[in-house]
């Protein structure tokens, strides 16, 4: 008797363990993502300003932000974790229900970024200019359908 | 006396919409560098564990993360804008009363950041582990003087 309760004991606090483990690991993930997504962002915004000319076109630091941004774009993927669209996230289920368009969602942010970092070592900006606005739209299109939009 | 009126009131205005705009300038640029700070410490953690044994030594993936944390790692300085030691944030307010040591960190952190991306490429835990201690030394250093630690 005592055997089996202290097992049962054991077996409840090894899975405790893991749920928490579980818990961490998710909102180490959204933090995660959130963060990716955040600098994205921050460098998106000089470069935006720059493409509306709200500010003076400065092709070194474009080029700068976005030769960041196709790092950066690679890395939210990871975050997006089994699980983890629960707590503090705009995330919505259907990321994880439609799995495949999600992952060329990403595809497309990569490789889209990487047309952006290609197109500002010209120096131009109307060579710029179209593949800053696709970038835009992949952005967008992953916002509508996976994200709950402010 | 209407106009006077009306003059206080406008530079009210003005004065007040000048501080919300700072403010959620401080606002961002602490969300911004803690976003890269995390996504720093995402990507150093599998190589920490490696270089420590606990889990396998995968040099393509290590070296991934080590090109990721090289351009990381020249980021967080213009989120440390002046006023932004206040709010959300564990940064000390020594790091704008010495600035330039703060600013020598912060190149030490981009250097060895690099260094560390180079050693990778060897494939050779061996070359890699001194160049990881010293990245972790350069964290460590400027989180004991510029950091509120828990």
């Amino acid at each position: 008797m005592m055997k089996k309760v202290f097992v049962i004991g054991m077996t409840a606090a090894v899975l405790m363990a893991s749920t928490l483990a579980a818990a961490t690991d998710v909102e180490d993930a959204i933090e995660y993502r959130q963060g990716v997504f955040n600098t994205i962002k921050w460098n998106f915004g000089p470069m935006a300003a720059m493409v509306k000319g709200k500010i003076d076109f400065d092709a070194a630091e474009f080029s700068r932000r976005a030769d960041v941004v196709a790092v950066l774009a690679k890395l939210p993927r990871e975050g997006f974790i089994e699980g983890s669209d629960v707590g503090e996230t705009d995330a919505r289920p259907e990321i994880w229900e439609n799995k495949d368009d999600f992952d060329a969602g990403m595809d497309a942010l990569a490789k889209n970024a990487a047309a952006l970092a290609d197109a500002a070592k010209s120096g131009d900006m109307d060579v710029i200019k179209p593949v800053f606005g696709e970038l835009g739209k992949t952005c967008k299109g992953c916002h509508d359908d996976f994200r709950v939009e402010d």
